[in-house]
């Protein structure tokens, strides 16, 4: 019963023997080689962005502040939700990578920035000169940290906002194919077309060994230039030199939509503990819309669980006390049914 | 009637007098003169610490980010109030100098960070690995932004919580001078008997030209070597090369009580000024404490004030709405009575 | 003929294998799992240093940019060879992750550091006071950018004058495997036993598919803290979550003396195109000890031989003129036979 | 006999009435006030470049560091000579201020860059790709760090070599003023009119307290928005507050032509200077064109000239050896006749 982290997942086996594939003979290095251009074409394809740049690397904290530091200059803030990675799990990677930018956090239920939230604080903190730092871009984290998603609709009303701010609008997309698959929208509808001017796309969380993507989506409008980022991924060792096999992974997560196959597989699973959890009367505390639920519970319960093997984070939050703590609870595409009667069995046995 | 900031003041006569001695003949560059060395001894006879490491530059900011980048790795976190200078105001020097360091935000009333507020922070985001950065610095600004002030004892409740963290305690002192004339402690009293690590204190705003200090008051506890500093402040650019004009206001500001006098002075300028709000039936903001107020009022009032004269910052808050704005008013030690009769001439013929 | 770069050749079956061995079930992200203590075991156990400190991650700039920053304070400078991989071709990592380092350029023979040209910089340039920035740490890369090695007592020679000079050590170990096996010195022997402090340790090019070691090997001596290393790798995005696909890859790597093997037998092929070219009258411009040379010929010639399909770099170089050029040519663990024959019979040809 | 440097004279009288004079009332903070754009009215005037953006700020570290980081990017490379200040004495506030950028060192005889050496390095280094960083910006400094000078042709030659590598062109003018009155060219013929896209203006070391200024020429052309440096200048801490008191001293620095008359007068005493160990048979290194020289002499004479009260620094030279040494000499605006006889007369004692 490992629901500590969907990176506590492996390989799919298809990525995995894509990358087998791809071991054959030499590759031109640093991503001049053809698998390399067919997995940014691939990208395109599924994102509708041909004008896309893409750039790939393998790990999500890397993309993230990468991708924020070309949006937002050492001078600038990066807004987000008050519970986002890029606050609270990174140590600070998007203010290094960027030269020492700030974050400005937004609150908003469930996980997601509240737009009123996001307008107060701008209009609270209006940037009249040098001394209040630069309003740069807004990252919003799709699905969020509470496991739950944003519409289109929902990406589309804070991108006006940020417009109106002069601000650029980033999608940190960890787990964008859980969000794609809970929402039915396309890829694009949730990004460009909603307003965002560059995501990170996460596969590692989603069947893949080391993978996502930096992808800027219209690099004209945001001033972005591609050679630019390619100095920075360099200068940050995220340059990978046998580069074929980030690519080789891309194809093999797009293809035959692999990428959203796992997430609904995890996104399914999360719902059955979610149904576990409730048929229990367990307290949660964000409604189920991706792979992860956050469950309030007696210590003791969480005790007894652990006990019979769960692996679940402790999720320390306000309401909390001496006798009731939170755990998060996350799924993947490699979360089995044995796990999911494991945890059925483990919660019934303490009731019992 | 110029309420704007105590830095559109001038220089205290001493103070120039002081600089013009000064400026006899050749003297050792980069703060190896004589008067450098006397005005660091001068800093620590009054805030009686004979150990301190003192560092003198010309500006707050450069002060405030200096001194926090030797107390906060950059994978660190600086905690402070949420309207901090630091925060709000300083275009990410903090950040910028400790190498991309974060911020925490406190709550807490008229300015003051609320103990529970920063125990529920600490226990809302343990620091538990390397994801998480590290808890490393509280930044105390005394007096605040809000032109109120910390007792020690307040000090002292924030040092306990910030130790058993494993922090280290700064007092941003940009308005210390106010601090300790209004509360009567000593200097050693506001700061490392009250368990502070570090301050930035403040002589610009309070009579100097261009003053501040940075001091590291137990330079062995807090695992601060001086020679790093000296890097730091010479690669900020912040070294002074004709030296002894920093050393020669420092020498003048305290002696005989100067500093003390000046911005006693101007925190009774600042008591007048709420005494004629209060009479006005205006709605302040905060208690004045020392040498600022925040005034809420009807726009056409302040509209009213300014065509008389008044210059003072719009100060957008989250009680304003399309009748009501809010405007901070700052007194100094050069603010004069004339000014203060015209604030008051000025509100009164409104009513009329 | 893809003799560009050992970048080039693909992972090696027995790695491969190992890789999906891995890919079972769950394993604790981040590091946290048995294959990551056992790899790092292992690198201890190679290297005699039972005491070292290992990280691992997965490209060879993160690897030196992120050792350096440990060992230099921001205001340091980095001594290292003039033609040093971390200087000329990593756009600027390591001043990057060191929060703004300086690099101080060192001559010598044949890619190697001379000793006497590391001791004239020391003298020219004494270290008086913060304006010189610190000497901090001398990174020497073995095997060098040139093909050639440094003996265990040649980088104990450096090592004596940079202790004398209270700096560090870092061995950029890129190709340290090749050095190895040059040698026939003992990890330890090139390494701390000669003075190292710390090196980068260079799978990716050797075999692996992205894997870079960093250890630490006393860290006692040298004041690193395993725990400030760790933050460094998280906020740069180098903490890979599935951590487990770096073990896998060190210990097959290690295991059964593979990694030597494998640098052995690039070895042989680059002696074996150096003879080649000897035997066509080309001039070589440096020894051949490892995996490289470098071979200044007509430019017909280049253009000959490019169009029988070799691929190799072009190496501007100070003996360079309108009618020759200079190319670097690399071997792998990959090289063919058909390769070298091949290379043979397009030199032959143009004779012809 | 204080030839140690030209920062410890003091400050000229008509700039330090200059300052009291602006002490009156108050005054708009953070260069808002009339005096600041006075001021920069009167750069714009003095270098016939109506277009230019002027910046004020206190020391010259500060002025270069942040110029340049305007010119280069984080990945950029910073050109300039081997013995330029921005290398060896400003501990990599250059590479700090631009977030990580390296320098590239040039060679040429007399502190002077040679034009071939600058070719010559960037035919060796060509810029292919992101590995290699980016040829950014080129720093010239005039007068240079031996003394000597750049005619408008010698820096029209660089700047050639520099637009043709897409490259920016800086002048460190810390001894500008000497550079002006040695060549007796214009300023502007020495700066933008022969290619210079920006530059630091240096009042400290020539009759100012503190100030420096970073003039932008031709913000159109290089792409330099002054909102940006704006941002750079205050979250460094470089941004005064009572800023009127940097303009006071720019004003009278300039007014009628103060600064060159310093400047002639310090280059005048070292000219005085050279004669005095010209006659003496000392060897002098460079030629004496402003206000600086070098002279190796026996260990026994320089002693002899300490014990005498002469104040100057050791230089250490790849010339010296057991018996003599190096010794920089540099006179200021505020250089005595007593202290030229001094020098003179110690000089002779030691030959009786």
């Amino acid at each position: 019963m490992n629901f500590g982290s969907d990176n506590a997942s492996g390989v799919h086996p298809r990525i995995m023997a894509a990358m087998a594939d791809a071991n054959v003979g030499h590759a031109a290095s640093y991503g001049r080689d053809d698998l390399t251009a067919r997995a940014q074409d691939r990208v395109r394809e599924v994102f509708d962005a041909p004008d896309a740049q893409v750039f790939l690397l393998g790990t999500g904290t890397g993309a993230n502040a990468l991708a924020l530091a070309q949006l937002c200059p050492p001078w600038g803030r990066i807004f987000c939700h008050r519970t986002a990675h890029i606050e609270t799990s990174e140590s600070g990677a998007p203010a290094f990578m960027a030269g020492g930018a700030q974050m400005a956090l937004i609150d908003g239920a469930d996980g997601r920035i509240a737009p009123h939230a996001l307008s107060a604080r701008l209009f609270d903190y209006p940037q009249v000169d040098e001394h209040d730092g630069m309003n740069a871009v807004l990252s919003v984290t799709n699905a969020t940290e509470w496991g739950t998603v944003y519409s289109a609709a929902q990406v589309a009303d804070l991108a006006r906002i940020v417009r109106g701010a002069g601000m650029a609008l980033h999608v940190d997309g960890a787990r964008f194919a859980n969000a794609v698959a809970a929402t039915g929208s396309a890829p694009a509808a949730l990004t460009h077309r909603a307003g965002a001017d560059a995501m990170s796309l996460g596969g590692t969380k989603n069947g893949c060994m080391a993978l996502e993507a930096v992808v800027f989506f219209d690099p004209g409008r945001t001033g972005v230039r591609a050679a630019d980022f390619a100095f920075r991924r360099m200068r940050a060792g995220h340059l990978w030199s046998k580069h074929r096999f980030l690519a080789a992974q891309m194809i093999a997560w797009l293809d035959g939509g692999l990428w959203l196959d796992l997430a609904a597989r995890a996104n399914a699973a999360a719902a059955d503990l979610g149904r576990i959890a409730d048929a229990a009367g367990l307290e949660r505390l964000q409604p189920v819309e991706v792979n992860e639920l956050f469950v309030r519970a007696p210590r003791g319960l969480i005790a007894h669980l652990r006990a019979r093997g769960l692996r679940a984070a402790d999720w320390p939050d306000a309401g909390d006390d001496a006798d009731r703590g939170t755990i998060r609870l996350v799924t993947s595409w490699a979360t089995t049914d044995d796990e999911l009667r494991g945890f059925e069995d483990a919660v019934q046995s303490f009731a019992g």
